[in-house]
């Protein structure tokens, strides 16, 4: 049928991401021209049924209750990792050693050290990583990134970040693994992602100062009693930028009514960018340079200007949706196997957004500014 | 891998809608429970290398440059027509006198007689038809049909809706079949789509008022010389609803700056609804029983309470985009077939929307009102 | 105090409009620099206890219940109606025989004839008149008709128009005097906003099909019974311009959940604008020369740059109030009045209007196309 | 003409504020039923042509330039001061001592010790006081503060204030007052408007950890060189409130393309609220009491539900302008001055704010949490 190369996966849990994961490759391979033929190889599920439901749900060829199976299996070429997040570390290690590709999930490890040794495992042994900030596959971000870059703004001086969701802010809502003191919290789960587009546009980010607040302090267990809750239900930070630019951003699980507010602005000398998540086919672009009178913020809609948009849909402002973002990232990370451009969001990049967690935290801890390790 | 029953499907077309359904093929079989396994069977293009091109960069097994070869192949069950409006007629009759299910892009046939002969000829061969109005599948457009069944807005009184683009703006843009007197025009082409929605919504139109106006009088032939159009750059219409209300729609292919106005409101004794293709993933709904002083519209964002988002997304506000759409469409035809449900916008539907085309059309030439035949 | 000369007003009617036209008395003279020194003089109301309230209230030297003696005093020079329509005319006709200035709230007159006999009688006479169409005084919609004249939109297409409200939305509401069949209903009491912002912007119309819809048929008489309304509740029309361009308008007082939508958009073959009451410090500007890739609306905000706005605030994006548009009327107004300017909106523009809505109701009535008298 | 005691006011300044102030003046005593009749009795201004100037094209009486005529002349009740920030201390403390009501404008002095002393010194001498903090007075703040006092949103658990404008985004714009090492700099100048809205809705802040920065170190010296700039283009804060909520807010003055970003969200356990003062006649609510997939932010639009709104306009959605927000601060302070309701924003409010700059100042050089001094 196809006479590219063959990319076998194995995909190890069939959860929320796991599903968009195996949308993602379903529609990447039709959307693009990928360097491979991607092939739904074996999906592994806690039990030996739900995975061989799974499989046969989402396509796959085989099915295992064993992850181990995926990485012992020399037919497997990329592992796809969207356990929970405390599993993320053993598997990604197992499938290094085993000098598989790894697709892992956000965040990469909940402790930046862990991600650390995953990081220094993979280029140490050569393969490409990936892990999912999907969010930065929004062409209307990397067309943010591209008039950043090519100074439409001019000097960039300021920027403010957000990313707030209410998932927890019912208190009645059970305690999770996402509470849990090690990686867990608001500003890890989706301040990580405030922080990922920050840098995605304006580049490292060199102090910080934090601000992590629990505000529900208990949850119940699923026991009928209550567990103590020490994360953060709204991690938030200032910012420095090594590029001499400033702002902040929040992470925020309990803002009642926010389903998806990923958003900024980012001010320069000669313009400014807003956005969000919201309605994130749209980019709104101020331009000092329009005539006095008729300046304001331009609505920019999505269109084939704003590749990869055109392989989606002909037409301007049809819209992508958010499984599309994940599709745009699958081509980026086959083409980084391919060896035709370097790895989009890799491993390096997912330790760095946990280094930059966990300063924050440690700020907050020590109520103190902390220069970000390079 | 499935025991599902297979549906193997022959494409005709490779366009812009020819991608919009492999796209829609391949994600709606992940999302969905469908009822069949679909099979990319044969790809039929206008050469034999566009055929194999599109084969091997869609995943159809097959490839032809006769259309004819997909009828006449008793293994392929389904013939999608996704090739230029006028070629429509031919395709859909000779593939349902071979007794398959048609899928068929929208406009069903240029002309609505032409259009009655192909649902006539399908309903005597009892086979499944698909009309493409894929807006209809958005799960806001569904809500809002369903808060209007159900009474929300109390008694419906007005309706205001559009389809708005610029695609024909440019004055030097080519002629095109779109600018062919039969079928072609604003109105056929665009509002259709407003036409579609509007009965979704309230139900049977019973009289028009029309107004089709040509501004652009003639374009480029592509020849070096110009060509006379004749056909309505806007066109739009009063309206009598059979349920008592009343209001307008328009359709508009020179609207410069919109690229995706589907728009509508709805005005209801106890509330209203506002819409706008252009954030699609909103519904805003006003209702009168909200406290005095607290009133005032609701942006209802998409969320898995709006099935099927719930298939694509299990968290809120991460939003579907258009090819999603299509998915959608693709899952209520398939389980059509498997005769699980009525045809969801079959080739009556279709013959509909051509029916109200056209006596706007004619309601606009003669200058006076007409109702719109059953 | 001052030396300029005084313009002595008395004050018909102190209801809704009556307030606005003392508050916009009031600080159009401390924020313009106007010819006149207003001086409130007399008010006259229903009852001598309510005219006196008033000009304690208000702030007139005297009161009267009797609107004649405005008319017959010397000392008066402009006479200020906002009395019900129905005695426009008689007012209105009795000062400008006493060679007064007149200011009339909108509608002229309910009829047309009556109107053309006002306005007549004004020129005859010579005195300078005042219609209020305050919408037109935003300084945004002066933007607007501006960037429209010089060009910046090419040439202009199209136009939808709007004025929608849900004041009448209610059924149980009683019958007033703007269900009257002579010169009642939506498209007059609303719908000449529309027809006046259209006007204000591409010019004369030349050409209108109609359609005025009535949808709650009768309404209590306060008396305990009901009273049967045979006036449009929706009342719109297709438009034809004499600039060649072509459009919609639309008035409706039952359109559930909205305030003040006074809304508008033009397309030209190089830009377009949107604009809605709503948000009226705005005006949504689109162009076509701008970069590819960085098209979209402008968001421009009410500023300075857009006079009179900088006589209200020096800085950009603080707002206009409703009120403040009826202080820029009186701006202008008074300048006419000095012979500086022409009447901006006078009687002869007043009766345009009311022809604009009448042409439009007998087409509705006659279910054809009518040219609009000159 | 008015039987209402009188209220003689003395202005001292006549630029942007004091324009305000006297349209502020003329439309409050319209508008509504105040407890006195204000007369404009002198202005003082720099020069006496300048004050003769503004004398006639305001409307007072009487003009000097000298300010110490308006304490000593004994027919003057109130001192209304929109002179330089650094004069705001002497004026005052003459203008008490003698015994007269003052109105400042904001920031009541550059230093909170200089506050404190003015503010000791009206409550010593039993005069009342206003500082101009007018954006407090918008029907929809009030609305807003309502809402969350009656536990509308449930216990409050995050705030995200901002107040972001571009007046000093040009850095070749040249050094003035407000670049003053005591007092200047966008925190104290806007940044102290988001502090107002702040404990105007959610009470006192009782900890905050503050960020201020300084982008353009030096500007144009007016004399053609240039002049050291260490006051902040950006001040931000982390926020305790003593309620037990926090968040934070930034002012920020170098926020290209914002002309009036004066926003906030505010989180609560049953609801939330979004603002934004570029569209300050909509507050939008999020009530976790609707029904389930009809949840979204409701945009209600300022009515006469809102009081004072209907003071203004009797009709919903025609909306204040900013000039309108003076009138109602007049209102409240008139009715202070007469002992019908305490001081809505009086020099203990002004000093509040000052408090609050300065611990944020000063929090941000030391790099740590500072409380806020009672």
């Amino acid at each position: 049928m196809s006479d590219k190369p063959v990319l076998r996966i194995g995909l190890i849990g069939t959860g929320f991401m796991g599903k968009a994961h195996v949308f993602g490759f379903a529609s990447a391979q039709k959307v693009f021209d990928l360097p491979y033929r991607l092939e739904l190889h074996t999906v592994a599920d806690i039990t030996p049924e739900a995975a061989t439901r799974a499989a046969h749900e989402f396509g796959f060829a085989h099915s295992t209750a064993d992850w181990r199976e995926l990485i012992s299996n020399p037919e497997i070429d990329l592992i796809d990792i969207t356990a929970p997040n405390a599993l993320h570390k053993e598997m990604a290690l197992a499938a290094i050693a085993a000098g598989k590709h790894v697709y892992c999930e956000k965040p990469l490890a909940p402790l930046a050290a862990d991600a650390r040794e995953m990081a220094d495992a993979a280029a140490a042994k050569g393969v490409k990583t990936q892990v999912g900030f999907n969010y930065l596959c929004n062409p209307m971000l990397r067309l943010a990134r591209e008039m950043i870059a090519a100074g439409e703004l001019g000097e960039i001086r300021g920027y403010r970040g957000l990313h707030a969701e209410d998932y927890m802010a019912d208190a009645s809502g059970p305690y999770t693994f996402r509470h849990d003191p090690a990686g867990g919290g608001a500003l890890a789960d989706i301040g990580s992602h405030a922080l990922a587009t920050a840098e995605f546009l304006l580049g490292p980010i060199s102090e910080v100062m934090g601000d992590c607040v629990t505000l529900i302090g208990e949850r119940p267990d699923g026991k009928g009693g209550t567990r103590k809750v020490s994360v953060d239900d709204v991690g938030r930070a200032f910012l420095r930028f090594a590029n001499g630019a400033q702002g902040s951003i929040e992470g925020n699980w309990i803002a009642t009514g926010r389903k998806m507010q990923h958003d900024f602005e980012v001010y320069g000398t000669r313009g400014a960018l807003a956005f969000t998540q919201e309605r994130f086919n749209e980019l709104h672009f101020y331009a000092t340079d329009d005539a006095p009178g008729r300046r304001g913020f331009r609505r920019i809609e999505a269109s084939p200007d704003h590749p990869p948009y055109g392989r989606f849909c002909v037409a301007p402002g049809h819209q992508l949706g958010f499984n599309d973002l994940k599709a745009i990232e699958i081509e980026g990370y086959t083409r980084a196997i391919a060896g035709e451009i370097p790895e989009p969001f890799g491993f390096v990049a997912g330790l760095r957004i946990q280094r930059l967690v966990e300063t924050i935290q440690k700020s907050s801890a020590a109520r103190q500014w902390l220069p970000v390790p390079a």
